[in-house]
Order: structure tokens, then C-alpha cells, then sequence
């Protein structure tokens, strides 16, 4: 039976049960039950579950790696993590990450300024704030009032600008200064002196010369105190662990130097982000235990430390991926089967067919298990001719008709054989007679790092699970773009079952969409960010809770600045009151495909 | 002088003239002119500039190509066109084109349920009205309403169970009947029967066995009259003209079937989009001439009617992209360059430097003209060498602060050696020296095609015209994203002026941005839609008109879903009131950066 992988990707959070997905966690309720509660509540469309306790599970299992490696090495260092907003700023992601990482005091990243508010306004007071990216005057401005707020916030200098504009406005307000840190540019990005990310031209973090720059700068506005944090962040999801213990050392001895130079508070080294997010539902891509990654770090540091005669630095990490990444599955239902339409009842056959038609019909009559490859690649040339013949003008339209249907029969009788007889052959056969499966989403809105970077998801359906899936898969969104498709890839072949949805539902879940793509979703077509539901477990019960609708069509269209009253009146000018008032009922409806033709 | 192939993807809209790009249209202002204009009236961030007389330009352009083929060959058909919203749905973008299409009877094409209502409301009624995409019974039945109140309008069905739909709402509503049309699902997309775009495994599209049912179905409920249309689209902004040839012979023969079946109103065939946009800066890639597109609609339509004896189809086209591409141009500042921090007077050369400083210090003092490029060379290597010297703890920060300085003062004079002697062997050197310039916008929001399918932009400085560019340039955006790069290609180099920022602006114009690119943008880092500005000619002075700022940080959190009075609640608790008063200003300011280090 097809688990889709779920052992490799899965990290026990998903179990298959009697042919359906379950969250495997306390009641361990089925997706199913979930999407027909809320589809119950008439709410269509795609629906975006996000899992709290994943959350939760993955910020014990960060503190715990880290913890385990200080104790096993006897590291003298603490441990301290932010989460990076950038990856998701949704409040119902946001919320509950803050307050489940309250007991670790785990922080908040912010890369701009809109994240910085967010931050000053939910991280737990006391708890760490780092702020990255590229800042003006207003940025560090805010990061001052937040400190006055009360807030451990420290500003990670990305250029020597920005020290000197936090001198500016430490002299020009009476507000206390934040904690600084530096993010340095490293040679040791293992892939040369001038790899794109992390080496000596990465986009962010200061050469050498800018580092005793920024020294003596503080030294000389005797704020030598300020200076906390080295910094350095050399990519995202690192699937080898080589270039990190690289950076390590040599962000080490950027580190030690600086102490000896009296860097005396410099206390801590952030890492970044990178630990590894299984998307593969093939094989593993991490080449480590992430327990190695830890003790990588710990026992590097450590060492340096020892070599240079400095105290052992703190550690702080960045990882948002590994944080959000499994915590957000986006379920949606397949709406159409393509291949539904080539029925037999729909043949024209006439009294004098052109001979191709013909020998598509012994072909379909004739077939056998053995015979069934060779057939069904017969038919596809036998098709390929009379499409030919018609654009020619040879063959008509009834008899091109009749050709698709033949050589579609043909297909799903060669696969029904192949299932019985020999289900690994039904699964390397070509890929040119994939099924394709019309999805009610829009890939641009839900999975723009497919579109964008081919970023892989897991992809497997919810039910049906013990039955085996016969058709190669390719997903089509409902975008009028040619690019809002998952096609079929022979080497990471899809596979999904050949239902009848006038009989049956299908859902499909696209595991792992936590990171990056609720804020990432593109609004093509106008469709928006789907329906959201928090799924929270409590004594034992399951609630579906803060279920936040996909927008209304009106707000779509305020929000990108249309006057939604001049829109309505002019709707209205030319139509009875009633039908206005249908008219206005879609209105506030949400962009997604609501009654489908099943 | 490099003019950046203004002449190959240009098309007259924009000259350099006195070093600066101007518009080249009525009183030809400056866009550094018009920057100013608006900076000054403190819009920062990055500027989205729309010029609606390029809409115009567009609009003619495309009805005169067709009207001059329809004399050309003495077409019976008539010529038709909308434009289809997904490619540009902003308010500023469309209604100006929507005014300036009146005199043609220019319509609009929808392809989801937002889109018909724009569609509605803002269409000049009697200009046609399409709707493709996949589609609901809601969707289907504000088509109907549409009609009703008084447009004309086309359903375009992509399969049957929407005409199944549109049967249902004809009989349970008292409502008009709006046009139907079928989307075919063709063979000759050019590549091959199982092509991706507009083959038979084409996401869109009825089957020929489909197209015979489409009709019986229609026979059956006396609906055979609303049968208007026969679409196909085989893909946008196509290089070549032999797939769309093919595909107007095929779909020309099943137009010639249905109007022989009975179909009496079948009067139209919708080619789609495709009409190409040079994006190239190098070299032309469109394989035809405008006219020669249009002239091979009209004259394959002309030749097919003729062969199957029926009358000569209407024309419609959906070009969007060659319609708005060119209408919008992005320009925001270079914020930094990356080398200026290393000039002379930052060495801290000592009595006793590692040999190899030394040598670079003999390179720089001996190097001209002829041995530049060899001594840049070696001092890249000596670079490397001594940057792992630091890692293995030989050298000192002090030393490795050295190297860079030396190593890029090298390179700078390699630069100023080579620019007056021999300018082209400078553009020929090694990809490595590049500049990097930090750009105040987000790539994620602005150019998102670049980021997903890496389509080119022509970029250019819009002022420095009139001196050499120097150094190959690389573009960083402001997310905290390697990702937000435009890496210097060197096969399609950009080349940029080697300025001063702190005594000289310099701001950086993207053109053809208006298809696709504005409402695609993400949301990377909550950076939002830049400050766009309609540029309107009128009596000779040029006029920007209907500023639209960039959106408040405080109002991307609500967008985001955010409680916003919470949030300032939390913040006003800790903070006296006046430090409240400045973060609330703060939070009603756009999220780009604001006050720069300059």
C-alpha cells in the first residue's frame, strides 16, 4: 500500500489508520473528520489547518537538542532562540508560538519594520528580540523605544551606517541604548571567498575593516558595553552540516579577537537559522542527526573558546523553518477528473469508420495483461495519426471524438490489467497517460515556493488510503494560468486514486506549507489567502478553533484599492432589487470555487 | 555611451537625452524630474510611475494591425478585443484603459469571480465581456446577471459540466441568457499532442468528444443560438508565429464542423493572447513583426473559410501583457555600494605585515595599464590565501582588514586603468570584481516574475547617461532574503556608474512592469505594493495624478489580520506619551526605508 512517504517527511506527526490520515496525537482525529466539520459550516474552498502542538513540539525539541549537547559537553555557554517572523507573521501562527514558548523564553526576529512592531508588541518581555535587515533612522529609533519598553532587544548591524545613525540617535534622545551586535561576512561559506550566500560577497554583514571599524566607533562613544553578539546566518534548510562548523570557526575567531581587543560584554554567537525540513517524500536530503547539528556547534565552539583563552559564548539560533514548517497543512478537494469524460457510451462509431478507429477498437477488444503495454502505446500513435488526419481535413469531428475515446479506454483498460497483474510495472509505465486532477486552490496563492523555487511539498490524499492509487497525477489549480499545475514527474512520480467524484470525495493535503508561504501567496486572479482553522486539543476533545475566512471578494477588491461603494452603486443602477441582492450575497462571498458539479 | 538596449525593447516610449532617460512624448519630461516632484512631497520608498498615454499607444497600436489586415485581405470578419484583468487588475492601471477603450468598444475578460465584478461594474456596456477559468454556479450566475444588466457578455465553458451550470441557472432563474462559448482543447500547440499549453493534455479545454456533446446538450434546450464563440489560447508572449498558424487552422476546421452541425450564431474565434513584448536588452527575440502576426490571423481564417465554404469568423484577441507591459516603470534609489568601504585610509598596515600584504601592497604601487588585469588577478588570489590564513589563526583581524582594502583598491585601479585605456576590455573582465548596489524595494514584491520564472527586466540608470558605467553591477533588495538579488549575469551584463552617495543620487528605473508584476507581488518581510503615481500629459505640462501611497505598517497588520487597536494598546503601557506619539507616527509610515544613510 502507497504511504506517500509519510515515514520519511512525517516525523510521527500524521499516521495512516484504515485508509485516512490521522494527527497522531492524543484522540488522534482523522483530517477527514475535521474538513467535514468545518466544510459543514459552509466553508469552502481550501482550508489551511495549523497544528499548535506541532509548534510546541518543535520548540521542546529545539531547547532539548541544544540542552543535551551543553550538558554532554560541559559547555559554560547558554542556549537562547528567536523565532524569524519573516517565515510566518500570522497571528494565528504567531500567537500561539508565543505564548508555548513562554517557558523557554523563546524570542522574536524582526528583518523590517513591520515585523519590529510585531515583535515589541507580542514577544514575552524579557524574552530575546533580534533585528536584522537593512534599517533606516525609524527602524533604530523603534529599537531603542523598545528597549525602553522594557524589551532584551538587540540590533544586529548589517553596515556601519547603521552604527552610526544608533550613535546619532542615542545622542539626539534620552532613550537607552540596545544591546548591538555585529553580523559578519565569512569567507567560510564553504563554496569560496565568493559564494553568494554567506561568503565574502553575501548581501548581508560587515568585512573585517567594517568590524575594527565598528569597534572603534563604539570605543570611542564609550559604548564598548553595547556590544553583545556576533552574527552570522550562511543559508536556510543546510542539508549538510561542513559549511556551518566552517563558519563556526571562523566566526569564532572573529569573536575571540574581538574579545582580546576588550570586547568586554561580546557574550554570545547567533548562528542563524538552517536546520533541515524534511520535504522529501523520497529519500532523506539531511545528511545529519540533528542532534549532530547541536553538538557540531557546541563542541566547535567550545574549542575555539579554549584555543583563544575566552570564555565560552552564549549560542543563539534563528531557526524558523524547522519551528513552522510541519505546523500548517493545506487540504483542499479535488474538483474534476479529467478523464471522466472519455466514456464509452460517448463512442460515435459509424457504419464505415476510418480504418485507424477501427483498429483502436480491435486494439481495445483484443488486449490482454500481456499484451497491454505494447497496446496502449499503440493507441497513443494510432490517436497522435487521426489528430493528424483531422487537422488535415481527412477525418471529422465525430470520428476525432472517437479516436480520444478509443485510445482513452485503451489506457484504463491497459491499467485495470496492469493492477491486477503486476502493480510495480502499472507504476513505471509512461507517463504520457497521467490522469490530471483539478484542484480548488490556486498554487500562487498556497504554494509560491513551488512556482517560485520548485520547492517540493509533500502531497498525498487523505482517505482512500487502502486502496491502491493506479493514475499518474498531475494537480491543476484554478488560476487561468498554464503555470498553476503540479505535473507529473516520472522521477518523483505521484500517484492517486482513479475516483468517481460524483459517488465520492477526494481531498488531497499538502503537508509542510508552515514556512514562508502564507506571507509569500500570490493574490493572482484575485484569490486569497484560504480559510484557516486552529486545531487545539483539550481534555482529551479536539477543537476546531479561531476559524479565520478566506476574504470576502469586496475586501479583495478594497484592498487593492478599489471604492467598493461607487463599485455597488454602479452594480445596482441597472438591476431589480432582487437580483441585486443575490448579487450582493456573492459579493460577500470568498474568491474560491464554492459549489462544485459534483 | 551604453544605452542599455533602449532601442531593442524601447519602442520610442523613452529617449536619453543630456544624460537622463526622458519620456519621449508632448513636453518629453525627465524621470528624474518627476522623482523629485514626488520625494519631495515626501514619498519615499520605492515609485511606481504609470503612463497611461502608453496604454493608449498600445490600444491603437493593436486595433490598427488588425483593421490594416482586415483591408489588407478584404476580411468579412470583424475585429474584437478585451483585456484580460488577471494580467494588470489595479484601479489606476485600469480604469484609465478602460476610458481610453471606449472608442474602440475595447471590452474585459474575467477569470475568476473578483474579476466578473470588476468586469461589471466597470466595463463600458455593449463592449464585450469574456469569462474563462473554471467556474461555480455562482460564477455562472452573476454572468447571467451580467447579461441582465445589459453587457455583453461571452461564458467561455471549460468543460461540460459548466454548460451543465449554465442549463441549471437558465431554468431556475428568469434571467437572459448571456453567450456561450467552448474553449477546445488542440492538438497542434506545436510540440506535440501531450504539450502542456494547449495540447490535448493542455489544463484547459473541451475535447472534440466533448465539443459534439457541448452541442447536443445545447440543441436539446433550444440553446443552439447562444453558441457564439470558439477560444483557444496556446500561451502568452510567443516567440514564434507557427504554433498559433496551426492552431488557428485546427480550431478554424472545429469552428467549420459546428457551423455545418447547425450551429447558426457560431460567428467568432478568440485566439487568445500572445502577442509578444520584447523584454531583451541584448538582442531582439520576438521572430516576427506585429503586422505579420495579425496578417496570419486574418489571411489563415480567410483560407479556412474558404476551403469548409462558411462565412469568415469575427476575431477576438485577449492580449494583455503587449497592452499593459510597457505602461509602468518602477524607480526607486540605490541606497549603497558595497566597495566604499574600503578606501585607503582605513589600512592598518604595521612595521612587520605578512609577506603577502606586502606583495599587494607592491601590486597596487607597480600595476598600469598593461599589467592590470594580471595584477587584479593576483591580488584575488593573495585575497584568498589570506583569508584562510585568519581561519587557521596565522593572521589577525587587523591583517585580513588589510587584505581586503588592498585587494579592492587593486581592483579599483584596475578599473580607472582600463576605463581610459581600453573601455571594452574593462566590460570583459572577470565577473568576480562586481559591485553590489543595495536597492531601496523588495524583489519578492516588485519583480516577482524575476524571483519565480526569472524573466529579464530592462534595467537602467536614469541618470549618468552621459558617462561610462564602470563596474558590473549586482542589485540587492532590502528583505532579509539572499534571494532579493539580481546577480550580475555576464552572458546579459548590467554595467552601472561608480557613484558617490553621499554627494550624488542615483536611482535605478525597471521598466515593463505594468503585466503580472502588480498584483503578483508578495508580501516578503511585510514589505507592501510601492507609492504609484498616474503620469498624465495634458495641455502640453505633464501632471501626476492620483498618488497612491504605499501602505501604512499599521495597516498591513490588520491586512495580515491582526487586531490593531490591541496593539497599540500593548504599546502605549510601557511608553510615556510622547515616545507613544512618535511610534504611533512610525506606524502610520509606509514599511520601505525612509531616511537613508546619505
Amino acid at each position: 500500500m502507497e504511504n506517500y512517504g509519510i515515514d520519511i517527511w512525517g516525523d510521527d506527526n500524521f499516521i495512516i489508520e484504515g485508509g485516512v490520515v490521522k494527527v497522531n496525537h492524543e484522540s488522534k482525529p482523522s483530517l477527514i473528520k475535521m474538513v467535514k466539520e468545518i466544510r459543514e459550516k459552509d466553508y469552502k474552498g481550501p482550508l489551511l489547518f495549523r497544528f499548535p502542538h506541532l509548534i510546541e513540539k518543535q520548540i521542546n525539541k529545539l531547547y532539548t537538542l541544544y540542552t543535551n549537547a551543553i550538558n554532554e559537553y560541559d559547555y559554560k555557554g547558554k542556549f537562547n532562540a528567536v523565532f524569524p517572523l519573516k517565515v510566518n507573521q500570522l497571528p494565528n501562527f504567531i500567537l500561539p508560538l508565543v505564548s508555548l514558548g513562554e517557558e523557554y523564553n523563546y524570542g522574536l526576529e524582526a528583518g523590517s519594520k513591520a515585523e519590529l512592531f510585531l515583535a515589541m508588541t507580542y514577544n514575552k518581555m524579557g524574552a530575546p528580540i533580534t533585528v536584522n535587515g537593512f534599517k533606516d533612522k525609524e527602524m533604530i529609533h523603534l529599537s531603542f523605544i523598545a528597549k525602553k519598553m522594557g524589551h532584551n532587544i538587540t540590533i544586529i548591524i548589517e553596515g556601519l551606517n547603521e552604527l552610526e545613525t544608533i550613535l546619532e540617535v542615542e545622542k539626539e534622545t534620552s532613550l537607552p541604548c540596545p544591546n548591538v551586535g555585529i553580523r559578519v561576512r565569512l569567507f567560510n561559506s564553504g563554496s569560496g571567498a565568493w559564494a553568494k550566500s554567506g561568503g565574502i560577497d553575501a548581501k548581508f554583514g560587515l568585512s573585517s575593516t567594517e568590524v575594527l571599524e565598528a569597534f572603534e566607533m563604539l570605543e570611542e562613544n564609550n559604548l564598548t558595553d553595547t556590544l553583545t553578539m556576533i552574527h552570522f546566518h550562511i543559508g536556510s534548510s543546510m542539508n549538510s552540516i561542513r559549511p556551518l562548523k566552517n563558519a563556526l570557526k571562523e566566526s569564532g575567531h572573529i569573536y575571540a579577537e574581538l574579545k582580546n581587543l576588550g570586547a568586554n560584554k561580546l557574550s554570545a554567537i547567533n548562528i542563524g537559522g538552517g536546520l533541515a525540513v524534511e520535504y522529501s517524500q523520497f529519500h532523506r536530503t539531511a545528511q545529519y542527526h540533528l542532534q549532530e547539528f547541536a553538538n557540531d556547534v557546541v563542541f566547535t565552539l567550545k574549542n575555539i573558546a579554549k584555543q583563544k583563552g575566552v570564555e565560552e559564548p552564549n549560542i543563539f539560533t534563528e531557526s524558523g523553518r524547522f519551528i513552522s514548517a510541519s505546523s500548517t497543512v493545506l487540504i483542499t478537494p479535488v474538483l474534476e477528473l479529467f478523464s471522466a469524460e472519455y466514456d464509452s457510451e460517448h463512442l460515435r462509431l459509424k457504419e464505415h469508420n476510418p480504418p485507424l478507429i477501427d483498429e483502436l477498437r480491435e486494439l481495445y477488444n483484443d488486449m490482454n495483461s500481456k499484451t497491454a503495454l505494447e497496446y496502449m502505446h499503440d493507441s497513443i500513435d494510432h490517436l497522435e495519426s487521426l489528430l493528424k488526419l483531422f487537422d488535415l481535413g481527412y477525418i471529422d469531428l465525430e470520428d476525432r471524438s472517437n479516436a480520444e475515446i478509443l485510445a482513452n479506454l485503451i489506457i484504463k483498460k491497459a491499467i485495470w490489467l496492469l493492477e491486477v497483474d503486476d502493480y510495480e510495472e502499472l507504476k513505471r509505465i509512461d507517463d504520457k497517460i497521467q490522469e490530471k486532477y483539478l484542484v480548488n486552490f490556486s498554487i500562487f496563492q498556497s504554494l509560491p515556493d513551488f512556482w517560485g523555487i520548485k520547492q517540493e511539498f509533500p502531497i498525498m490524499p487523505i482517505t482512500h488510503l487502502d486502496k491502491n492509487p493506479t493514475r499518474s497525477a498531475s494537480l491543476w489549480d484554478i488560476t487561468c494560468d498554464s503555470d498553476g499545475e503540479i505535473a507529473f514527474n516520472p522521477e518523483k512520480p505521484l500517484y492517486l486514486h482513479d475516483v468517481n467524484l460524483k459517488e465520492e470525495e477526494y481531498y488531497l493535503g499538502f503537508f509542510h506549507v508552515g514556512a514562508y508561504q502564507d506571507i509569500l501567496g500570490m493574490r493572482h486572479n484575485l484569490f486569497s489567502h484560504p480559510t484557516e482553522i486552529n486545531v487545539v486539543f483539550e481534555d482529551g476533545e479536539v477543537k476546531l478553533e479561531k476559524i479565520l475566512e478566506s476574504q470576502k471578494i469586496i475586501d479583495i477588491l478594497e484592498d487593492i484599492d478599489y471604492d467598493t461603494n461607487e463599485i455597488k452603486k454602479i452594480l445596482k443602477t441597472n438591476l431589480d432589487r432582487n437580483t441585486y441582492q443575490t448579487l450582493k450575497q456573492y459579493l460577500h462571498d470568498n474568491s474560491y470555487l464554492k459549489t462544485t458539479w459534483s
